[in-house]
């Protein structure tokens, strides 16, 4: 049996308390407990406040502590919200900066190193108690592609079997369990958030009945990343990726940006022809000082129409396989007629 | 407080047992309690095996068992391995197709309708234990993006308020959670396999002393999916799908599927070149008459160069764009040469 025990009379917590000790004195902790912190606490602790200036300002904020962008989005406020990884580690939604339960006008900064945050608290929690058994885990909450609805994950750990690689064991039928590692820590940090509650100011739990989870192993790196990552870009960001547009660059914010919101036909073949044509390197012609060229894009009838003409032919079709592949990126279709050095795409709502 | 208490003594379960009567035989349920049961357990008991036949391909069966591809990439073993959205609902790996603990060599199938799955099994422990309130979690196990190892997410629930929809209540400081809704189904089922665990044979876990989330609710869509899934494809299949090259289709397959070891930069951009020949559309020139056009890829030293040589100077163009986008999928640099109806692409092992 395992229990999950909230910890309740916490404090509001401010910058340089020391949170082990004020958890120790709000419950008796015994050897084997893993104790969840909830991030924004350690924040707190430690001081991370964005100044009044940066605060103004969340996208920016957000892009200073990314390593990069995943996915980007216009939000109906003309701001931008991003999927990046975050300095901290994760990929997450806006870098992890958190606005709410704040407890003024600053947005709080996730620590870069949370994996050195947990050990803090782990020590001041051992100096505080005596007691040498323990495990910290700071927990964050984030959405998930393909699932709805937030859950809280592991930030940071110490003292925690964070892994279990069950890889060489066999299952009950013998067979080889090849690819079982279990992330326990986010299921430990998942299932401290079911009693530490986001209304309820208690922003730390404890789960006690599994002590073989805590031993003094160097922490994993729970973040998958690098060539493993199948996902490392969102769909619309790999296309334009690939056709020279990167997420978090102004190039990118100047073509314009994909809104949380439907928008039209006509908007979305627009800013197909913008990343089209901006962030093509002319292949030849403007070197051969051949630099007739022009674009349009018109509605006729229901239909969107993009024309392209060039007086270089190979620029031509270059620039017309690029208009194609940026509307697939937009989940449009096209289909295109050739006369001499023009070009016409009709534009179809749906790919085929 | 809430306790995780594994249901132990279960027997080994075959097509037709009753499982909400055998938990019942196993432990004491409560008013309120909330019952997590593997979806392993469940196949079995609905014996939905997959033939013999069906159970030597798994590839073809995961396709069969799939709506769409969102990711693939080839295995050392010659295989294919997919991340799809399975007609059970959820994006996860192979469709959820399952082969560990299996008690013979046939593939154990997920449900097709999870939810009606967890009712019941919820009617049938109503039935046995003459006890109302509660709900039923099926649980499954997959990996996610940009995490390391795998967690138990909830793939059917009954009874159950799964989503908990905090928008608009206040936090603590008194602000709007705005955009705050919890997954409390993932992490109950995340909590559950704390104490399941895989090897010990325990299919089912009770989550007692959360009798506020057991309610005659309609179950929720917990999965996400269309124009509000950022990632809806992985990075290299929506460049492939921009190209016209679908995740899961037979060209996908002809033109080569990326593999999850490390490949050189000549075997990347020969598959970068036959993505952007095979599906290509000639724009213009088939139909003039005019059909002479060459490709060729060679090694020059340590680099890799592509050689494409067209009559039709738009055609020529419209080739090179889309070897130039296909490369950038691969994730491979390209520096560009024209010469009269020839390009001359030397290839970047990283993209600038």
């Amino acid at each position: 049996m395992i229990t999950l025990l909230p910890v309740p009379g916490l404090p509001e917590i401010g910058a340089g308390d020391d949170l082990g000790a004020l958890v120790a004195d709000a419950i008796e902790v015994r050897d084997g407990d893993i104790v969840v912190v909830t991030s924004k606490v350690v924040s707190k602790a430690l001081g991370l406040r964005a100044d009044s200036t940066e605060s103004t300002d969340r996208p920016a904020l957000a892009l200073r502590e990314s390593r990069r962008v995943v996915a980007e989005r216009m939000t109906s406020t003309g701001g931008v919200t991003r999927v990046v990884e975050a300095l901290a580690g994760p990929v997450m939604a806006g870098a992890g900066i958190d606005a709410s339960n704040a407890d003024d006008d600053h947005l709080l900064l996730l620590p870069h190193d949370p994996d050195a945050a947990a050990q803090e608290v782990l020590d001041s929690l051992r100096a505080a108690t005596g007691v040498g058994g323990l495990a910290v885990i700071l927990s964050d909450t984030a959405g998930r592609p393909w699932r709805a609805g937030l859950v809280d994950f592991a930030l940071g750990t110490a003292g925690l079997r964070a892994l279990d690689d069950l890889r060489g064991h066999a299952d009950a039928a013998g067979r080889d369990l090849a690819v079982t590692v279990r992330n326990l820590a986010d299921e430990l940090a998942a299932a401290a958030d079911l009693v530490k509650g986001k209304l309820d100011r208690v922003p730390v739990a404890i789960v006690r009945g599994m002590p073989d989870l805590v031993a003094e192993v160097p922490a994993v790196d729970l973040v998958r990343s690098g060539p493993e990552d199948w996902f490392a870009l969102g769909r619309a960001e790999a296309v334009r990726d690939a056709l020279g547009v990167p997420a978090g660059s102004q190039l990118s914010q100047d073509v314009g940006i994909e809104s949380v919101h439907p928008e039209t036909i006509a908007d979305r073949a627009a800013r197909a022809l913008r990343v089209a044509s901006s962030a093509e390197r002319a292949p030849s012609a403007a070197r051969a000082g051949t630099t007739r060229r022009a674009s349009s894009i018109t509605a006729r009838g229901e239909a969107v129409v993009i024309r392209l003409e060039d007086a270089d032919p190979v620029r031509l079709g270059h620039t017309w396989a690029r208009v194609e592949v940026a509307l697939a990126g937009e989940r449009l279709g096209a289909d295109a007629t050739r006369d001499g050095t023009t070009v016409e795409i009709v534009v179809r709502p749906t790919r085929r």
